[in-house]
């Protein structure tokens, strides 16, 4: 999928945010664990199936109402293989759904490595003559700090036939992102100068709507960031995470967007998936129903301050 | 293993060098892929078990020669699961055969994902009092462009009681790596501001040997830098990659130790693991031998600059 073809889905939706599945232990429902223990053993198989029914159902819920899916990677990763399984098979199945399927792996190495990554993320993976295609997703998640030798293996396939995505670590959200994002050079922020090499890598990568298929990832919790970047690099879509859980608001993501509402998705994870936790009484049967309120009240709280042309 | 358990093994190999696992289906024999695809089908399997096979005889192999070991994660992962399977599979194996074991999947997110990452690698990742540890590794590589958020969830597994060791990139081998990495500001460099952060995270993490349990890696593209950094940073251990198929050679990674010939090792993938390639006669079936006789000449070589005693 395109960065058009997530603009199109998102205006169809009316909805500029993005489901965030980060499964740990502690954010699922206890009876889900219970279940699959008493199948399966006190086991990772077993935790990776209560990983399965979890974000089957969330994704299955939220399908008409969240036009996009970001996969934690470290979460299905922290099971071992028996997660990535899990993992790899949820992503086929939220691209069956149609959502837009984001890897969030922060990827990020050079040369002949960056290159594996990009094939088995997106092209085709070849051994002796077979082609093998593990990961079915639209996007990945990159930390550019190694610069392009990183980034150039995934040019190809974000042109028109291969049509992906990746999405380019530009400030975090967390508090600590200044000690490093935020050194000043010249007339340069490191996060700007990490900015300008996106556009640099955007030649010929622009979609209709505008924006590179290059997108820049910019934390909820900078507002003022925000619009500087906003405004700075008005070619470039951004990727919002940190509302809810992390202190990001509606308030405070209005200014990733143009000014057709368009150009940003917001992403929330815990505030949607864990949703059933902040009723104290709910054991976590009604966590699908949480998680639906909370996507919709999330999607309404932007919509009070972005009008989504 | 420790940071002072890592420098005993290099001193008692004589050997102050890594072996990279980086597998892929261009560098293994053919009649490797061959055998498996006949046994397997053409299948993910049947190629993770070629890698199986692949790295298991190395490790074998090497394991009187070299004291440690690095596994590319996105080598593995490029196979989907059943490449992690085999992963973590041969990190239970090279711990057996006595190796160091370093996985090198440049991991970097924050906050409650980093802390997720950090009790599936070295902790006891807890689920409904259940306990799983998936990865057998000492160290991970990790990205610190996020900042202390990124990094505090591993310190507690870098105390005395775990003895894990985070590999924090500092300066990458890669010629691109100064767009973002030689960024200057004020008095510093954004690598050294990298490796500053560096040496305040290690607070009371020093080994006896007198270095940080947090290893700063510099490619061995940069004889320049790695003496500059050895200078300014005599309490981080280094390690360098880049050897051999990047451009690094003994004499640029000479810099890299002290004066003992200590607080260095050297990692080489290619020039060992794919050494058969070089002769042109070979079909394959020598990787062993070819292997072996690169990893003693890595070895012999970068001890015509080195002592280590």
């Amino acid at each position: 999928m395109s960065i058009d073809a997530l603009q199109t889905r998102i205006r169809k939706f009316k909805n500029p945010s993005m489901l965030g599945l980060d499964p740990t232990p502690e954010l699922i429902p206890p009876h889900l664990i219970e279940a699959a223990y008493a199948q399966y053993g006190p086991t990772l198989k077993a935790l990776g199936e209560a990983y399965r029914v979890f974000c089957t159902a969330l994704l299955d819920e939220l399908s008409d109402v969240v036009p996009a899916v970001k996969l934690q990677s470290a979460c299905f990763e922290a099971l071992g293989w028996e997660g990535v399984k899990v993992m790899q098979e949820l992503m086929v199945y939220a691209k069956e759904l149609g959502y837009y399927v984001l890897l969030d792996s922060m990827r990020g190495d050079v040369g002949n490595i960056a290159t594996v990554y990009a094939r088995s993320l997106f092209g085709e993976f070849e051994a002796q003559g077979e082609i093998f295609r593990p990961y079915a997703c639209d996007g990945v998640t990159i930390n550019g700090y190694l610069g392009s030798d990183g980034i150039t293996p995934f040019l190809p396939y974000l042109q028109d036939n291969s049509q992906k995505n990746i999405f380019l670590i530009i400030k975090s959200s967390n508090k600590s992102s200044r000690e490093v994002q935020d050194l000043i050079s010249g007339d340069r922020i490191v996060h700007t100068a990490m900015a300008d090499l996106a556009m640099r890598w955007s030649q010929n990568l622009f979609g209709k709507c505008g924006y590179s298929e290059i997108v820049a990832v910019v934390g909820a919790t900078h507002p003022q960031t925000l619009k500087s970047l906003r405004k700075r690099y008005d070619r470039l879509f951004f990727l919002v995470p940190g509302y809810g859980a992390q202190g990001g608001t509606a308030r405070s993501v209005q200014y990733a967007f143009d000014r057709f509402g368009h150009g940003a998705i917001v992403s929330a994870s815990r505030s949607i998936i864990a949703a059933w936790q902040k009723d104290e009484a709910s054991d976590g049967h009604d966590y699908l129903q949480a998680a639906r309120k909370s996507a919709e009240k999330m999607r309404d709280d932007i919509l009070k301050f972005v009008t989504v042309l």
